[in-house]
């Protein structure tokens, strides 16, 4: 699966700007990839790109549309499916992060079929994965790990690609989420693969590389969240991560999701993370802590970072405020 | 999803005993569901069952063919085709713990469509299952945790329900693999679900009961076995065990299929374990071992016994050779 740029944004009816979560990752991520959007009556989301057509995308040559945004439901209204048959009919592959597959669509599938186009579902993978096999591969490889769900392990991993090519450094994103994948042209969704499989897909997804190159793996879930922690225990054995940066968002009440389960502390969470990296790379470490200060002020955000270096003795930084440039002089140092 | 009995166990043209295991474990767990073996020519596999036609089986009551053998390559050749198809013409639903499914093959699927026969392809879970919820819920867990797949655990839960069964106490063993679904006639293949759904499968597959009555739940894997830890993870999280009982096999040389890892110790098995079930119950603990010696001489299981229970500090048994009479003594106590 690799996803062809430039793409074209679909925003559907998106109610809010949160609905299309999934196309502003996009969007933020690459830019140059994302020529405009495309908007429905009464969407009341924006990503401030150029609001055009599909012909007008299709004569700029937009490859793919991306349904980057969450429907009503989980149902596609007929104008939904008028816009993404009107893209394939323009030669134009689609791509989706719903839950509800494009080829579950008889309209669309059979539309892409007749006019060989690809549809890419990337909640759902469509191969097969061999079991891992554990062996000791080539490369270097960071996982984000985090004490939580949605704390910010995708921007994270993407802020050090980020950083690490602009500093001339061999370095991958390799994405294990729908958002991640859009924003990659590729992965695979960790979570949704066959249980038996999650190491194995994860082996696939950062294979054995050149010595000085970094793969930056996008984490999932938590060690210590009650409803994912197989997925994320799964993925750190395929990683095989020489380094971890632990994510966490300081302010958060409890687990997302859980009540009844608090967070658990940063140290917590990366002694668990280490000792099951440590399976299969004995040699992982944690190399920093990457701390969510969004719902802090500047005074907080600095009291909650030097916090949590003073805990893990690691440097510590909001990659959004202040950017990952000391996480990755711990990565070249 | 619930497979009627009795049996009919059906053992194609299998090679060797090995390739019927799954059809010897459900004959060993419930000889009283087991009414005869069909076997084709060239069949080296051998239940001590009488042998017996479709037709024969049909007039004694068989409500169920069991196909609980491996084929060869995966292929099902015409001849079990021509048998699965008469036992469906003679009423009998078929369960089949094969890989490739029954209801892949159209001749089958659409002849049990007719005859509204149902087909159960217990590898392939059929239905969805929610997140977990990580909630409390009454009743009484134990799981049963193993330094390595294939040490004994579906044996072990099978033997302690049959011990605590036999002392009026309530017990039901719940299956988490395909032998164990055709013994119990319902479960879950906990390795097929999809990856995020791993805790909540098993949420369902043990809810709330009575405050007396105890759920033995078959684990699966292994937390040290880079291949499937996260399906043990996430079986630990759901079963909310309040018991462990760790099985072990000690001549193991290495993790089943791993030669570059080691078999963990006993001591940091059950640590790791109990650190992972602590998370969804905080009471649990390790009541016991379940020692394999079937690779021992008498003397070398009775060392075998002793070294765990001097390290562990708990009750050991090999449930083969003696029972666990034992284990059940500190359940109850």
């Amino acid at each position: 699966m690799a996803i062809d740029h430039p793409y074209l944004m679909f925003l559907g009816d998106a109610p809010d700007q949160l609905a299309a979560k999934t196309a502003r990752g996009v969007a933020h991520w690459r830019p140059e990839w994302c020529i405009g959007q495309i908007r429905l009556a009464g969407c009341q989301a924006d990503l401030s790109l150029p609001d055009m057509t599909i012909d007008e995308a299709a004569d700029r040559g937009a490859r793919t549309l991306i349904v980057g945004v969450a429907n009503r439901g989980g149902v596609m209204s007929d104008a939904w499916t008028e816009t993404i048959c009107a893209a394939i009919e323009r030669g134009m592959d689609v791509a989706s992060g719903l839950h509800k597959k494009l080829s579950d669509a008889p309209a669309i599938r059979d539309l892409a079929a007749a006019r060989g186009r690809s549809l890419f579902d990337v909640r759902h993978p469509t191969r097969d994965f061999p079991l891992a096999n554990g062996k000791r591969r080539g490369g270097k490889r960071l996982l984000t790990v985090g004490t939580d769900v949605s704390v910010g392990k995708m921007y994270t991993a993407l802020s050090l690609e980020k950083e690490m090519r602009a500093r001339g450094m061999k370095a991958d994103f390799r994405a294990t989420g729908q958002t991640g994948i859009l924003i990659a042209g590729s992965g695979v969704s960790v979570d949704a693969v066959i249980a038996d499989f999650i190491s194995g897909a994860v082996e696939w997804l950062c294979p054995e590389n050149e010595a000085d190159h970094w793969d930056l793996v996008e984490g999932q879930g938590s060690l210590f969240h009650a409803s994912y922690a197989g997925v994320t225990l799964g993925l750190a054995h395929g990683a095989q991560a020489d380094a971890i940066v632990v994510c966490h968002e300081p302010t958060r009440p409890h687990m997302r999701g859980l009540p009844d389960y608090p967070m658990p502390t940063l140290e917590a969470c990366v002694k668990a993370q280490l000792e099951a990296c440590s399976l299969t790379n004995p040699g992982v470490r944690c190399i920093g802590a990457a701390i969510n200060t969004s719902g802090l002020d500047e005074a907080g955000a600095e009291a909650a970072i030097k916090d949590a270096e003073d805990r893990l003795g690691v440097p510590a930084t909001d990659p959004v405020r202040h950017g990952v440039a000391r996480l990755v002089d711990m990565i070249e140092g």
